[in-house]
């Protein structure tokens, strides 16, 4: 395979994650030629430079619209705030690169389809950044329930809960305007809905509640300003298949620091899931003696793929920034025109289509139709 | 004080658990008479004299109206199945006994209001078993909560979840009946609903969703016979005091067995609970030291009356029968006219009353006032 | 089956705990006679009344003598502090008796050997209590053994834990005085003995550490006194079996509050349990499919006797003083001439002997045979 | 700071994880000249040339000697089986080159202590690949030790355990012969032993003991053979600062896959970890509120540096493969001449001779000095 040349907008928490990944890839596969970091666009041409020297790139540009036409690169890493997703990602497919896109797709619905369209008319692969679902448990889980081995699943338990925003008295910023969003919903939804997505498919009816654990907010240079968005939403749900759903999201949660919790049950067994502990999996299955009984704490290793291109020894543990490798081999799995375990355009829009739904019914107070 | 004389109907689950309380009280207490174990109650006179005798009752007999009429009897516990409750308690109340009534009140919310309405007419103590909220550890949950140790909270969710019903090829019996209820949602709705009484008081607005996982049973004999109860309910809530809250339950969730799950989010920390591990409370509170945040657990001890009562050394574990004695010691200084920790038919309506409601809600698909 | 008539010395900790005991016994099991509470001992005759009404004894005295000389007496429970057993053992050996005695049988093993004479001499039943042997966890782990689910077992780890010593500014009290004991060694190594005891058998060689955390403690009205006691001790071991194990015990353990934790390994699999979470058993065993292999968390339930005769569902947890209860229920089955799960002081003096012998290694600095 | 120019030799589970820190710490740290991958040594050119390409080395080479001498390395990563160890890093430090050596130093001491000389000798630096102590949650424990927030620390337990040897019908291999060492205590014993050494310092006196889970092995091709080395090791120790530690190995722990764990008891508190949940601490500190004691469990976030370098929330996860990227920054920073985290050969030497005190100690069974 011919190298790939890449070029990464955003240098902030995802960015530096997506130039992990591409500067790791090669390497930890072994499968695939090492791309090419060619250029890297910041929002000036200085801290541009910085940038690309620290992470690995060649070129550097304050402008990323010349990244975007740039004839060198193939394939465009877009990892700044998401109301710039769709202006980039479109620019970048038409001017005919791949791109990888980190979730959400656009703040609001209209635009992600927009970006979608865009997508299908490129002929481009369009990936976004789910890198929770590139976890090896994830994929156990999935061949657990595509093997039967829990029965028909018939009920789903859903949470997400991070602590960043649980200070009552942290000063107000945008995180807390109407313009960024709902709130929890569409800043933490679409992660367990991503896993719902390979998991199970498609969300049918939503019936949505959401609330603000404070009112207001200290303002920089004195005062309060009311809170515009709901840190914390529940959601009733019925998935394509029929499953009975219960979401729970709240980025005001002390404590919780990266919880993205799953219960599954099914007719044989059931499958337990905490993002915190990211390489552990509780399962508990039917057996015919009953005194031995009991979830099963797995451990991750090499018998649950790709965990052995990182380490051949079991329990040693991936981290959070692995997932991105992972997610970024099958990128270029992709681009090279096999199939791969990533979350594009095409069913990204499944999952904005539900937060949309929810927050409507929330707003309306009633079950709305997906 | 003098001794209650006991009156005992029904020997099965609870019934034992009863005359366990009732044989141990004096002596872990150490504080109050000896009751005396006057009659007991079951369907025949032969299983009654059985069990008297295994009980330490004086006396047994048939017919349960015999008991609830005998003037030898203070107290009576109603321990049969609850349909029988309304009729059994009502009728030890005209008879002048104290009624200490295993939960929920009644199958029909109409019975539960004329059992509340022979309560208020007969002036007699008319306590019900709820005997989870006696746990030590919820009494500590109150108890930080009353003092603001966690802040202000403004989310609860709330999870109860055993496997009893969870093989799809169980006979059919009567719990699948439309008879027996709505299925989760009274069988277990009202025990995590009593600890939220307990701690945050009544529920304002519902809305619920209940599922099958099971079309269908076999019948004894052969052939299958539909289910008619949702052994799987979830809930949306406001509280009423504003507090947005979230309930999931589940009959047929295979490993489950005996999960009663609480987390609570509030402004300054967080308490998270499962019955399954019943010694023990996670705590997280904000400190100013950042390193080294963290839940806690929280093993109990004397330091959480009244384990005292029971063990003098921490750590060594309460079991679910303790929580009974502890509701029995709360029942004798109830009727001795002190404040007690119980839920009383007049409190205990609110549980019956808001179980109604997401009944209704589910079944229309909107939210219900309470 | 005839009514035991009883006699217990002293009512405090471990006193309740049989008092307790012998009121449930025969509700809980249902299938022996009710004890008949004769008469209690204290140090005082006003004491003793106090107590004998509260814990439903019919007599009460000041002294422990003429109980253990009163014909109407059949069983005598030993529960005084452990200088005082052999003493009080022996003489109601001698009268003719049966004991149960708390464990450890003496201060002295001299003492012990002389308290396993009058034993055998008598004829009586001569019980310790052991209590941490009944619970149903470790009946399990036993029959797991017996039944080869964990192969051969090769390698054993043992830990007890509590920290009511951790404070090096609590006052010096009778506990680090030399005349209590070595420390930790008796205090606690009994304990983890007696389940080695109860899975495996005797130990063959050991070689002992101990430490002291504090040199001195303060005393009670100014000044310091020298510790003369080991509250943490650590050994090595043969077993019998030529099984190779490690002891760690530590009555200083900072947030232990009940630990006595196992980790027992086999050619096939592993055992894991901690008392502190006294409902639950770790168990790996190999499994063909190697993507789901991990330890499963068993609750206990009624699969696990006798947990059924107290709860007939399963997760609802047993507590610490029902154990003595079960070990009550042993009692009379060994009384009444049946085998049953328990320590005899002809056992109990082997467990006696091994901390005899892990003391001299420790003092001598070398291994003993036991 | 200019860029290192870098020797690889070997590509196994060491050779690789040290290849990925080397292509990452630039991009991580951001704050170091990116490592120019000089140079790729395996034991054939064209094993050696299949994994320079894959892990970005320019050149390659099938004769590790012409590596240790090429003048354009600077630094020589040492990843081959610890037989190789001296040959190897004392060619390379006589060659004027830096030496990043895989754990432990060697199989026999005397080598160890020629290295040490060469080292020594050369002037260069010569570090271990003990990662491990790279984990922030080392760094925490060592920052609260310090600190004094768990007193004057008396008593540490220390367990390491794994499965791969667990399997009684697994072929005879190397690690069963005698020429490969001692067994656990060599393979598994310097991880712990680097723990102490980095957390509280040397091992004063040490009495061990080992044995053999299984007396043979099949052989491939039929028969079996005596198994010569011990997968079970157990240790009591006395560290220099007279604290009483026991230390315990076992690589044929069904179960177990990456657990080293550490239980360091003080007089105000108590560190508790597990390396198989390498993102977690638990800590227990005495407050004065007795009601809301309890271990916490702390996950570890960008409060605990350098986890700030990959993550910018908490709770996300560190990974195994993270740690050897912080040590190679650690030994960049070392290179520089700045002060590090970091074992060297001054120090590992001190754990070698702990090992070989230890293993004298168990086949002279007695106490033995270090």
């Amino acid at each position: 395979m011919t190298s790939l040349n890449i070029g990464l907008i955003g240098t902030g928490y995802m960015g530096k994650c997506h130039a992990l990944a591409w500067n790791a890839v090669a390497a930890v596969f072994g499968d695939v030629a090492r791309p090419r970091l060619a250029v890297l666009a910041e929002h000036s041409q200085e801290l541009a430079e910085t940038k690309a020297q620290e992470l690995g790139f060649v070129r550097a540009t304050g402008d990323w619209r010349s990244l975007v036409n740039d004839p060198a690169v193939d394939v465009v890493s877009i990892t700044t705030p998401n109301a710039f997703h769709p202006e980039m990602a479109i620019a970048a497919l038409e001017a005919g690169k791949h791109v990888w896109c980190e979730k959400p797709m656009a703040t609001k619905l209209a635009d992600a389809e927009r970006m979608l369209a865009a997508a299908r008319a490129s002929g481009k692969v369009a990936a976004l950044g789910y890198n929770y679902i590139q976890n090896p448990t994830i994929r156990l889980m999935r061949r657990l329930i595509d093997e039967g081995q829990i029965g028909k699943v018939n009920h789903v338990r859903l949470e997400m809960d991070e602590d960043f925003m649980a200070d009552p008295e942290a000063l107000f910023y945008w995180k807390s305007e109407a313009s960024s969003g709902h709130g929890a919903l569409d800043d933490f939804g679409v992660h367990p809905l991503s896993l719902v997505w390979t998991l199970f498919g498609g969300v049918r009816r939503v019936c949505g509640h959401m609330a603000k654990p404070y009112a207001d907010r200290p303002v920089q240079g004195g005062g309060r300003r009311s809170v515009e968005t709901y840190d914390i939403a529940t959601v009733l749900m019925e998935l394509d298949s029929g499953v009975s759903g219960v979401m729970a999201l709240n980025r005001s949660a002390w404590g919780r620091k990266g919880r993205i919790a799953l219960q599954l049950f099914g007719s044989k067994g059931t499958i337990v899931y905490d993002q915190e502990r990211m390489n552990e999996v509780q399962l508990y299955t039917v057996d015919r003696v009953k005194e031995t009984q009991g979830f099963r704490t797995i451990l991750t290793g090499p018998q649950h793929p790709p965990y052995d291109k990182f380490i051949p020894a079991p329990g040693h543990g991936l981290g959070f920034n692995d997932l991105k490798i992972i997610e970024c081999r099958e990128l270029i799995r992709r681009i090279g025109g096999e199939s791969a375990h990533l979350i594009e355009f095409e069913d990204g829009i499944r999952i904005e289509r539900t937060v949309d739904a929810i927050a409507r019914s929330a707003y309306e107070g009633r079950w709305v139709e997906v």
